[in-house]
């Protein structure tokens, strides 16, 4: 290995756990040994590696910040023959950063403060930290490194610029935890690429994955050369640890080229200074040279959203200490879709669908769920609903005589069957699921305390459009019909009274969901959607759904968000509001 | 009226509603006729008058935007003979300002940005707005009065220091939104007097009234002397149309005094520019000068808490377009505080409280319910749930045949009673409260989807401690045992298992309001707890449970915010968090 231009780096593709903080130093320890072991120079971990990520409030808890802090030395104590850098929360002068940590030698080399704090969407950063304000470059065996925390890397002509232009950085290394949602990979790889090309350099870039609350993060780590050319791309949604041979030539080379030089003469200084560490390393490789082959798994679309669910749903039930899922099978296509992940995320074993058939109920409702819980292997159990129904009628009987039967008795029924689901989650200590998909709780066509009950939502960010693009993908991964087709071919109905369809008072859902996601997603007018050729009275009736019925998701399960804007913290609308836009 | 020194402003605390443009033009509209008739020079709104406060995501929404801008417009052609300062989001190059106009002659005069953003506890004004750069100073007839919003005023050596010692203003302006909390008006006055007293100016501050989500403003608007006298106290809880002559001779003979130039010449400049506007003023006020008198309407510390949690309760029920209120009567004190509040609030004509007797229920609790819904005049329904839970059981029979009963049936009962109350809200169109206090929701005690099932629950950020303290109160202010002295004797019992007290799993409910003050509120350390004198495995045990209980509250109603850390977005705590504090 030539000295002064190659690099061999590791990016430690993990999945932390917040607020574990003995489980995550195992894991960095595990990930470190195994790098140094390929003979790596250098280790980098996924932004507040040590914390996880978000930590939200906890880091607001000073005890938190010490227990921290003491797991970094104990981290440090490790740190031998390889260089780590892993991310946690520093403390100067009462103030809180969202940091890297630069480890050699048993010691703290440097230590760098995020710059640019994400505050929109689902991030709340300046909550809790200080901007840093001064860029980081280190030099290893005379190879400049820039190194710089997730949103650093997204603002153009700012840290990475001042890294390469000002500071001569060759390899730009990036920590990150950036969110899964649909279309984000390639934005990213986008965004990564057209930043090693501008700046002649390697982007190194490591994701964190895994499911936290709402949140899916997905990995799909990246190595791209100076020419914006992938050297390697990670796998998404699993655990990686990615070595890597970096030969600096090339970036010095391809420096020659008049772009770079025009580049650089035309970037004007943001930073007065930038911090620079000199390191000095002993280590030489003795296995041979990793290969740079480009090994990039493309997922098709809806595998992708399948596996995102997957690793979201199996992370909460884990995380939060439970192993077994407990929901209400209905025989819609929302609770079959909820079975196959389920059972795919948990094992099927681990997994109870519960029939509760009312008086409207069809008996081919029933018998496809049988069918479903035959196919995936899952247990099932039925409890019909009518007798308890007709008590709480009995004790409504005076109460209600002059009233005509209504939403009311709909939502009676979903509420029973909320109540069996959670008296077996009680009695069994399975985690309930809610099984609505974000079209309906969208328009609060779901029963809060009914259907909505549950600790979790697989679907409430999946649109019903989707949920059947799901539901076929995965039968054709099956190579069968894994959920019966009649439960794809039904027309979708809550059957909580006679011959009732969802679509009597929604428009198609393939319409409804290209409305929901000019309006809730894309935040468009009301005005520039009717523009767009659909009819004013649908537009008017379904924003004013979405509206009205924010009550409902205030109280809803948290769930997984795969879209650009999810229901949660993504979207934060007042419940008291009177505006209603025309 | 002396030329060049006295001034006649006009405060308006006035209720305005998030979202609800036309109602808030018209109470704007009114209240600037108000002042004009009058005679005042000017009149002054509190922060973000036209869209309500906090409008939240609303105003990610470009077509409110430009509507709530087009209610300035209609503000504008309304102002002649008054100048008025409105607060509304001004748009600059598509950044959003939280923003303050000066409107004279049918004109927009200036508009200022705001400087300092709140971005902690409640507040996430950095998602929302970019930060002003430039404080204001106008001058009116002579007088410099510094324009600032809310957090402005909070930060030292900053907007107020620079209006005053670099730019001369001789009266504060502060127009406000800071939500009620318990000792905030003591904290606001303090903060006003110090600033006054510093600078030796005339502070005006006008604070919104209201309910909104979570939150309830206070109003209590101030007027503050350059001595630190307070000039006016507004009242709490009401609108307020506050007027008032200021002598600004008096400003200009205190600046003789040594400590105002000690203080000036010691600030050092913080900003490079201000933006200063002369407005000439032809009002001559002819009504006889406004008194001065000092006027506070101190509330004893019950009764502001009271009057916080009516204002809160009527608000939402009302700018939610209900009337009507709907809980359960246990016999317990929650609900019999739930229902004088309901009362006082809603008008108990309008109050719908329901006992629903278990086997579990002793007669008393029964009896109890029935006179306190007498003495509070509300309406009172019976429904045993008796028959309903043991169709339940019925169904359970094989599934829970080898399993002892336990805390699942307890959950069940607390369902069925959840269930009742929403089928009456959804039957009349009652808006269902929950009943529980926040010392329940803290440690979980509290069946998610039974005794939580509401659209609002009044209580949530009222300690269990409280309660006591506020029905006592209440009957106080009665006369008489409005709330039945049993009702406040008896032991805290769910009477979901026969003889249970909530005493059994917890520490008495004084030992736990003050461990979880200093755990969630203060954020204490648990070492700090215990080295208070509290015992280590009581700390730990109640430590776990608020931990634990993340995931209920989570899908709590919201609650009126009382208390300097309530449950919400005040504390975003991970469901998925492993730590354990020790």
């Amino acid at each position: 290995m030539q000295k002064n231009s190659m690099l061999r780096i590791a990016l430690a593709q993990i999945n932390s756990v917040v607020g574990d903080l003995q489980g995550n130093f195992e894991k960095i320890d595990r990930h470190v040994q195994a790098a140094k072991a390929s003979g790596c120079h250098l280790v980098a971990f996924p932004e507040l590696t040590i914390t996880g990520y978000p930590p939200e409030d906890l880091v607001l808890r000073q005890q938190f910040l010490q227990d921290q802090k003491e797991v970094l030395y104990d981290i440090v104590a490790q740190i031998e023959g390889i260089i780590c850098i892993v991310g946690f929360v520093d403390i100067d002068k009462n103030r809180r950063y969202n940091s890297a940590a630069v480890l050699q030698n048993r010691t703290i080399k440097a230590v760098y403060h995020k710059i640019h704090l994400p505050n929109y969407s689902v991030f709340d950063e300046e909550r809790y930290f200080e901007a840093g304000k001064t860029p980081m470059l280190f030099s290893l065996n005379g190879v400049k490194i820039g190194l710089s925390i997730c949103e650093d890397i997204w603002i153009p002509d700012s840290v990475i610029e001042t890294q390469v232009f000002d500071g001569g950085a060759e390899m730009i290394l990036n920590i990150s935890a950036s969110p899964y949602s649909i279309h984000k990979s390639q934005e990213r790889l986008t965004l990564m690429q057209s930043r090693a090309k501008k700046t002649h350099s390697v982007v190194a870039y490591v994701n964190l994955i895994g499911g936290q609350d709402e949140l899916v993060f997905d990995g799909q780590s990246l190595i791209i050369g100076p020419h914006g050319n992938i050297r390697h791309a990670g796998i998404a949604f699993e655990e990686e640890l990615i070595i890597h041979d970096i030969d600096v030539d090339i970036v010095r080379q391809s420096r020659n080229d008049p772009s770079f030089i025009q580049n650089k003469s035309s970037f004007k200084a943001v930073f007065p200074v930038c911090q620079r560490v000199t390191l000095d390393d002993e280590t030489t490789p003795t296995d041979p040279a990793i290969s740079t082959s480009i090994k990039i798994a493309t997922l098709s679309f809806e595998e992708e959203i399948y596996k995102a669910l997957l690793l979201g749903l199996h992370d909460y039930v884990h995380k939060n200490n439970f192993s077994q899922a407990v929901f209400g099978l209905s025989g819609g296509i929302d609770s079959a879709l909820v079975a196959t992940l389920a059972a795919d995320a948990l094992g099927p074993e681990n997994v109870y669908g519960i029939t509760m058939p009312s008086q409207y109920s069809s008996q081919g409702s029933v018998d496809d769920s049988i069918q479903l819980a035959q196919n995936c292997a899952i247990n099932l159990k039925t409890f019909p609903i009518k007798d308890v129904f007709l008590q709480y009628l009995e004790l409504f009987q005076e109460t209600f005589a002059e009233r005509e039967a209504d939403v009311t008795e709909e939502n009676l029924q979903a509420r029973i069957r909320g109540n069996i689901v959670m008296a077996l989650s009680n009695k069994f200590g399975w985690l309930a699921l809610a099984t609505g998909n974000k079209s309906e709780v969208s328009v609060g066509y779901c029963t809060i305390y009914g259907d909505m009950v549950g600790g979790f939502a697989p679907l409430k960010d999946v649109t019903k459009t989707m949920v059947y693009r799901l539901a076929n993908y995965r039968n054709y991964r099956a190579g069968y019909d894994l959920i019966p087709q009649e439960i794809i071919d039904k027309a979708p109905s809550a059957e909580l009274r006679p011959d009732q369809k969802d679509q009597d008072s929604l428009p198609p859902y393939d319409e409804l969901d290209e409305l929901l996601e000019l309006y809730v997603e894309k935040r468009m007018s009301i005005v520039d959607i009717i523009a767009h050729g659909y009819k004013p009275e649908t537009v008017q009736k379904i924003a004013r759904l979405v509206d009205f019925n924010e009550y409902k998701r205030r109280q809803a399960a948290p769930g997984i968000k795969i879209t650009p804007l999810a229901f949660g913290k993504d979207r934060r609308m007042p419940i008291t509001c009177r505006y209603q836009e025309r």
